[in-house]
């Protein structure tokens, strides 16, 4: 049998036995895993640094490699986060409603795993252990294909969390890490819509876009996090140049960092002014519209290209508007659905906002950068989606679930 | 513009009003929507009429033109289902949850309209009144795609309709109905997935598929419904026999009628031939594995085919197996995932049953025609799912929203 076909076939088999394990059970596996990562440091160091000589032979740029490198802490981070995972409330089994019908039916709405979850993502070593224990946790079997540049260090921390689980007594290979690198694997993957439920891409716009247009499975992901600021006529200015900075100098290269910030004409030059001083501190890059421009004449003008741009970068582009509902339409027009905040001390101005900007998280006076399941308090976080079907926004262990109609008689028959 | 990017340049336009509209103005277009169709039902009966007359000169089925003919009791029931959707709760505004985390920040999880949906569909030109209804009350611009043969019939509806609402002031187009009949136009529809969120194909499994296969949006269907009883060991014989004849013969054509019968062997000769004794008085034509055979010599052979097979007519297959496991496996193999039912009065039989089958709606000594959405309390059903992505099984007005993130801070910002 071909090794794709093989690879599904076993995982759908497996998902069915995985699906019945009882919490209990799962956490002891999570926890044993955590334990051999710490036991194995040194193992999987020393299999990581291949794949740092590789890159470092490819001449690849350091923050590459920088993203590829495990340290004492990032292993440590790995085993922390599988004991979260076991610490987290496992969502297999809950009732998510439920009611007696009046011929007697007692119907349930029951919270099931999804099956077999294929992730797709790139270099990060530690995203392979993350997401072996949330879909272990979630009763999935995982199919994971992590970049070419990783395939040591990822193999590495596969074999110690096997390992450990089959110490535990598991007697089946509860995920799959693919060995083969080439992309025809990947496109044979994304076609067994009978043995996969769910694809989540990892990564770039570019491998995302390519997932998804191969894909016949249900893909979750976002492109990107084009996020707005909006600074109302009401804001507060003292806050609102506080959160703009945080939101775009905190962590500039992830996908919930500000890159437009809209403001009110009213309020325009006095936060400008403020802004640009600070945001000058930390060198941020400001392209701004013809109205900026008046206020702010050194900075370079913003093109309509500006405005879809996600930057991941101490880029920011600037745009003043006449109004809200300008604004609004701005953000739902160039924006990513993902994130965006208003910043206003005016309840009905937050109200309109919240209610007409159709993005996954809308936000009153707070930093984009809280757009994260974390922060949430959802727990450790698979993504982030801008899809509106299944799942939107940060996604937690629930978010790897589907649910039955468990329905219960004594005999009912239709009339 | 193109006439497709007309329609979804609007949809999406419209779809932003729409969402925001509230309960009170919705439920009073649908109740001035109900009346309309009352009032007009003479022009309705003779726009159907010229469908009727078309699908005659092309020598139509008597079967295909009793699904398009519309009568009173027809018209009536399009308008009854119009005020009963008045009547469901409105799901858009819900808070699904809500928390307050530790730094301040409260978490909203609001559940809104899914935005545009495209509705594909066959002849039945009631359903273009039922799809507007549930479509409106949940906030959603819908574009309806049906059968050509129905399209003045649909026409007709949607006129009524449109004056209904336009009427009550409503100052936009709340659906449209495609006009243009040749395939390149649904063709374009399904790549427009910045503007569509979600396609809903309703008929034949081959439109389903075709849909499936072309579209860039994602899709909610199911194929087929292969519908399984399991009859245990332990199962009251009597309950089994009424409920099997109820599950093939009450409404044979529908996706909800059991295909495939299993027989536990201990049970198989008492059961067997009481069932064939039911079933013969409704002319229903057994075909039957080996072991079935032995009993019931008369009856033909099932061959691997008819496990897969949705008959949707007075025919059955009938299989006996040695165990409950070897019943799982059969359903989980050869099933569509759908709707199975065991009947048993051994309490670990039927909670390793719904455990274990991996379908839409596992039920327990009941009918599989129960599988719903009215008979669940849902109210009116915009279809069922066989997917495990966002919606699965009988698919009521929630099942047409998303959700957003609305959290409201006070100026903080992450460290």
């Amino acid at each position: 049998m071909d090794y794709v076909d093989r690879i599904v076939k076993v995982a759908r088999n497996n998902s069915y036995i995985l699906s019945s394990l009882n919490t209990a059970v799962k956490n002891k596996v999570l926890l044993s895993m955590a334990k051999a990562i710490r036991e194995n440091k040194s193992f999987i160091m020393r299999e990581n640094k291949k794949d740092i000589s590789k890159a470092e032979h490819k001449k690849m740029k350091k923050s590459f490699i920088d993203r590829l490198a495990l340290s004492d802490k990032r292993i440590e981070e790995m085993a922390r986060c599988l004991e979260d995972i076991a610490n987290l409330t496992d969502p297999v089994g809950e009732v998510i409603s439920g009611w007696r019908r009046p011929n007697g039916l007692f119907i349930n709405k029951v919270r099931v795993p999804l099956g077999v979850i294929l992730i797709i993502y790139e270099a990060r070593p530690n995203v392979t252990s993350d997401c072996v224990g949330l879909c272990f946790k979630s009763g999935n079997v995982c199919i994971l294909r992590g970049g070419s540049s990783s395939i040591d260090s990822n193999l590495a921390i596969a074999k110690v969390l096997k390992k450990a689980a089959s110490k535990e007594g598991l007697g089946f290979e509860p995920f799959f890490v693919v060995e083969h690198m080439d992309y025809s694997v990947i496109d044979k993957l994304l076609k067994k819509k009978d043995y996969i439920d769910l694809v989540i891409p990892r990564g770039g716009e570019k491998l995302i876009r390519s997932v998804t247009e191969k894909s016949l499975i249900p893909v979750i992901k976002h492109y990107k996090g084009v996020c707005h600021i909006f600074v109302d006529e009401y804001a507060d200015i003292q806050k609102a140049v506080k959160i703009c900075v945080n939101a775009k100098v905190q962590r500039p290269s992830v996908c919930n960092a500000v890159e437009t910030i809209i403001v009110h004409k009213r309020i325009a030059r006095k936060f400008l002014l403020l802004l640009k001083k600070e945001f000058d501190r930390y060198t941020v890059k400001i392209k701004g519209d013809k109205e900026t421009r008046k206020i702010l004449p050194s900075v370079s003008l913003a093109k309509t290209t500006d405005w879809y741009t996600e930057y991941l970068d101490l880029i920011v582009s600037i745009r003043i508007v006449s109004d809200i509902e300008e604004a609004i339409q701005h953000i739902n027009y160039y924006g990513s659905h993902h994130t965006e905040s208003i910043i206003t001390e005016n309840i009905n101005h937050a109200t309109k906002f919240v209610n007409e900007v159709d993005s996954a998280c809308c936000f009153v006076n707070i930093s984009t950068r809280f757009s994260d399941g974390n922060q949430f308090g959802l727990g450790a976080e698979i993504g982030i989606s801008t899809d509106k079907l299944h799942a939107r926004g940060p996604m937690g262990l629930k978010d790897l679930t589907t649910y039955k109609y468990i329905v219960y008689g004594n005999g009912q028959i239709r009339e």
